[in-house]
């Protein structure tokens, strides 16, 4: 284990709950490295934290600990689970949070198209690859167990646990199947034409969409967005024009403005669509 | 001493008046952990403060250092004190921030409804368990000394020669009396009835009030705020009706909205009464 | 070496982009420590940064490694950075973000009028105690090289390594000049007067100004800002006026309101002229 935990979450920067959670961590385990990724995810967005997760933990060391609170349910009967991948460990509720993460694994004919409250469904089996615990052994939870903090007094405590070296089954038992929403993908209307969808929109207005770069049709594109047409894709944010478009750091097609926001340009939105096609 | 330095201030986020504590602390003890609680207390708001870093302290490892920056006063004749307790060391200035951490101590018998401006008082002697330190030794500070920024110049200096295992005399001289204002507490109008006030709304707009757990009438319970009335307890966010109360993770009695904000649907406000009696 | 890392951003809080370079730069030193300087930074305003980074870096260890990753060019022709200073490393895009670091080796005599937007100029040579680094060895960097966001696949990298002690000539060729901006100084229109420029506004609404304590004039003084006067220095908030000036704690001149916003209070903004004259 690498002791890196890190904190995904929508409890924000204006109260204390983050700090609960790295005392909790802290107490049990002091050479924890605990590591915000991000405390701003709209509260109960759960699609919105599950792509940010995606975007980012690939890029942390083997078997790092991610934890993810974004638990509108937390209290009732949802479960608490550890999702165990090849790259990290990761424990959030079994809420669909991790379903892009999974996403890789999810089979392509089974995708849909976007829709802005994707369906929750359990899946029949782990993708392969996978592994999951729901948490249910009550001897490493931080006591007393409030009933609507669940991050400070299970995930936490658990966390740090696992860090130490606490082995998977002592948390509760194996479970074959986790609930996931479908991940999104883009879809051709008419041949030749790809239509995606903006799946996130970042600080700077840049708005992201669910085309990957390997789903570009080769040759010269035209880009259509909110009715304005984009002639081809730049390569950087300083070589392009004006309103531009160009394969982003996470590997998927995102439309920017130079030194300024697509966002309030366009007036877009998260599910607003994109549509591509060749250039004639 | 455990090396863990928590942070709760009015700084913000967005100067480097925080990053500037964490590298003065860091110079004198690189092996230091410093831990965020909060700085986005809204500027100058003692009561904020106190209440936040009360909510959060119990959560970290035995001896934690817990600096306070929320500083009116900084350059005047206000005292720089440490407030030792059995759980954890306090740094801050004089000036009524530390009042909770010291409640549990505070008479019930001197408590005081609430007021959206509390009178900070000299307690004639400090509660049991709590020793307190006036930082006057400059040997430890970080010279030259501004005059407006103690966090950084005083605070954060004896924060790591602390944590470092300085003894507290070393920081200056014991004192046996501080500043604090009384703790609001709920107050019974008429018999059976029990008036509390929100003391702090956090970022789902969950209204948190000063009735704490263990002052609840037992049976059946009717809350009333802003007019609206709401039938019993809930015992978890997912399990209520739409507006709901409950006893939420810091052990107070809060007022919530599913997959919303109370604080807007209700127009709350801190200081807002709510008030609670037996079921008919 | 000390491990430690600081980041400078216009990142923000609300994407994932700031915790993938401390995943990268925990990949490949998982003893570093991060520190965050402030992510708000304006996106793409430079001059806020280099502002900002020269408030706090003398306050960290010697020899910490100060990332700046407001990069409006990234992705162009424009370079990628080591300066070392005797203090500090930083690395940086060369465009000017690092300026005022070096701002005290700046020839007084070529400084320049405040200007909202100053002019980059390239230095013919560096600064005295000032050494540089052009990053171009691709050895150290995380591939793929996205052409968007070099903050994680440069930058981060090469920090990193740097931390565990590679040599500086290993990250590319060593250069002899830099871009920067010219230092904005206060002037005199009259004689015995000088006019000052509002450079940074800060979480209170205090109006941090280009003049310096050394800068100030003996005797008695009048400031006048937005047509308001200000009869002489305060020593701190707590002890002067409603609306009062002192030197702050970065050592500049500063406009504040006792308990309040002289942004607000004033309508101030960032280029704003502060006169300062001897009293008569």
């Amino acid at each position: 284990m690498t002791g890196i935990i890190t904190l995904t979450t929508d409890l924000g920067a204006q109260d204390a709950y983050v700090a609960a959670m790295k005392g909790v961590i802290l107490s049990i385990n002091p050479d924890a490295q605990v590591i915000d990724i991000c405390h701003s995810i709209e509260p109960q967005n759960i699609s919105q934290a599950a792509f940010l997760l995606n975007t980012v933990y690939g890029y942390f060391p083997k078997d790092t600990i991610h934890i993810v609170i974004v638990d509108p349910g937390v209290g009732s009967q949802r479960r608490a689970i550890i999702l165990k991948a090849s790259q990290a460990f990761f424990l959030a509720p079994d809420n669909g949070v991790l379903s892009y993460v999974m996403a890789h694994a999810w089979p392509r004919e089974k995708s849909v198209r976007y829709k802005s409250s994707l369906p929750l469904v359990k899946l029949k089996r782990l993708p392969p690859g996978f592994q999951a615990i729901s948490i249910t052994k009550a001897k490493f939870w931080h006591h007393p167990i409030s009933s609507t903090f669940h991050g400070r007094d299970i995930f936490a405590p658990v966390a740090a646990h696992l860090s130490l070296g606490v082995s998977l089954e002592e948390f509760g038992e194996a479970i074959t199947s986790v609930n996931a929403f479908p991940p999104p993908h883009p879809y051709s209307k008419a041949k030749g034409q790809l239509i995606g969808h903006i799946l996130h929109i970042d600080r700077f207005g840049n708005l992201i969409t669910d085309i990957s770069g390997e789903d570009l049709p080769s040759g010269k594109l035209r880009l259509e967005i909110a009715g304005q047409p984009i002639e081809g894709l730049s390569t950087s944010y300083a070589e392009g024009n004006q309103l531009l478009a160009l394969i982003g750091s996470s590997g998927y097609l995102e439309v920017a403005v130079k030194n300024g926001s697509a966002a309030s340009l366009l007036g877009a939105k998260i599910g607003d669509e994109v549509s591509l096609k060749p250039k004639d």
